[in-house]
């Protein structure tokens, strides 16, 4: 079997009419047609939510055509529905199933970026003032993230980088089995004072407990995702065998979701940690509406995931705890803007309006270049 | 302020590293650019997701494009960052963050189309053999989805037309509010002897109790959707006061979500019904395993979201409840197949290879031309 295209195509299916909460004037659906040497699978999709061509054509659907094609195929040569899935969903992040709230967060952040400017303000300034921060500071506190698979450099020097790059604390990426993760925290723990590990979600659940116990010995500062992020249950028993602080919620993008996480999480205001993504999240409408809910929590504990100089922004003019760094400047989306080095893991936004994008030279032209 | 354009690009940022759950070799995200007569803002992607550029310019930009300027700026004449969001937002459903699982569950569906193709078989066959299903049958049962508003019909037309099609169960929509959503109900309870509604998440909670005491004198098959559908916790209150069957779940898109609301929701296997939608869930595989978890539960208490012929022969192949149809058959994915009409709400899936997208012939013309 030969996978020779496959075609995909919008089409318009509204009508002038409603239900209780929409209205389907220009509603969408995505066709399909799977092209290959043995016939032509079709798909037409459920009639309800929007198309989605656009995903279609730039990301699963280059996945399947680049796909070894014995890997889609059963053992009698037939295509197999399951392998299909498998192939699209390479490298995907398990939960958080949602892209809309992402291209509406990146929306607002522009315009947010447009109004600050216009205010001829910093960003974080014109977030204070609409929100009415009262600690709202251009000094925050931001951590950096090392020790990603297959990077050339040992974790002992990306450590060592980050702590000389101006940071204080450092997190780590670890894999959630003992043997594999002690010594990668052992190293990183002789050379900073402050260390916090992520597992991805990855956390082997027979033996959590005894490795949740291990990890306590190290005094982290938190360990992130340890369950997958919608399994609040399993987070609720993590929490209560953790003698560490949680932190998790990169991969909810929604207050939905965030309440849920509050209801059934188990999370612990004066301990844990909550990483909602404001760019990821239909953007910081949203994300206050989520800092309301948790109203019990000192907002410290909002450490926003990624976001770069945007997320920096949300951290001074919301009064959150810290923002998250790639620590190698020499990266578009690492490091701070051009000229800010970060001195004892704080740093200062610079008294530029907006983002201050075009002061982060490499990312600029990437902007520039839209 | 006028909005002059608004760009977005897919820019590269991968790396050849991993954390422990996925890798980052072709990792992408998207950057944005509003471009105004008073300046332009920028927006750059939280790392970590992949980019969106197809949603954004089919579905997001056009809206912020045709939203009338004076409702994206304050009283300052400010762009405001809230009202782009709810320009963006307009005629999106609540709940159900999520496009990433329609996309492969569309992917899935047209591999599942050609499989069957290729084993000769309609689909339904070729789901039964693959997961097993004791009692598939090409013999299925369908209800009517009826009473949107803006229709020209009067909803008695709508509902005397979907029983001479042919359907024995209706479904209508309703609002919310007792006053608007009683009159509807006699009329359509006058014409069918077995009648659901669906409220769409739209009940108002401060009445919830009286209207669903109300609606308990009418015998209805079910009420759908009377929380918001991430909203478990009210659901779970609306389960105790409910004497009428609930339907909840088009709007939830994966496993950990319907793991969710299993836990959480309240619903009661001999009562309630589930209506994820295999297309917009990750497809065929994926909501096999939603089945699994609900072992408990018996097979025809789910009921698929819409669906169309996909969903039919997912009735048929999984030994399912009932389909859902849009009964003006003179849409293209309104009916079923040419020539096949249900009587007395049941009706046989022709013995066609794959879904039998050929047999519909207006819907076919829509493939054919992707």
């Amino acid at each position: 079997m030969k996978i020779l295209e496959a075609r995909t195509r919008t089409a318009a299916i509204g009508r002038p009419v409603r239900n209780a909460a929409i209205g389907f004037e220009a509603m969408t659906a995505s066709a399909l047609a799977l092209v290959t040497d043995r016939g032509t699978g079709y798909a037409f999709d459920s009639i309800g939510r929007y198309g989605k061509e656009g995903l279609l054509r730039e990301r699963f659907i280059p996945r399947l055509l680049n796909s070894p094609l014995q890997g889609l195929a059963d053992e009698k040569g037939l295509i197999d529905p399951d392998a299909c899935v498998r192939a699209v969903m390479a490298n995907e992040k398990p939960g958080g199933h949602g892209e809309r709230p992402g291209a509406v967060g990146l929306i607002e952040a522009a315009a947010w970026d447009l109004r600050a400017k216009l205010l001829g303000v910093p960003l974080w300034k014109a977030l204070a003032e609409r929100y009415g921060t009262r600690n709202a500071s251009p000094e925050i506190a931001a951590y950096a993230t090392c020790g990603h698979w297959g990077d050339d450099t040992s974790l002992a020097d990306e450590v060592r980088r980050a702590l000389d790059a101006g940071y204080a604390c450092i997190k780590i990426k670890i894999a959630g089995d003992l043997g594999a993760d002690l010594p990668r925290i052992e190293t990183a723990r002789r050379l900073a004072s402050r260390l916090a590990v992520d597992v991805n979600g990855a956390l082997s659940r027979e033996s959590a407990e005894k490795w949740l116990d291990a990890l306590a010995l190290f005094g982290l500062e938190w360990i992130e995702e340890p369950a997958p992020p919608l399994d609040f249950e399993l987070l609720r028993k993590y929490s209560e065998l953790s003698r560490t602080p949680l932190a998790t919620g990169e991969n909810l993008f929604s207050l939905d979701d965030a309440r849920n996480l509050l209801r059934y999480g188990g999370l612990r205001p004066e301990r844990d940690f909550v990483q909602v993504d404001p760019l990821l999240s239909y953007g910081v409408g949203e994300y206050v509406r989520i800092l309301e809910l948790f109203a019990a929590w000192d907002r410290r504990q909002f450490l926003p995931h990624a976001g770069h100089l945007f997320a920096a922004h949300c951290v001074a003019g919301l009064g959150l705890g810290m923002a998250e760094a790639a620590p190698d400047a020499s990266l578009a989306y690492g490091g701070y803007w051009d000229g800010v080095r970060p001195a004892g893991g704080r740093l200062t936004i610079p008294d530029a309006p907006g983002v201050g994008f075009e002061r982060k030279r490499q990312l600029f032209a990437l902007l520039e270049d839209v």
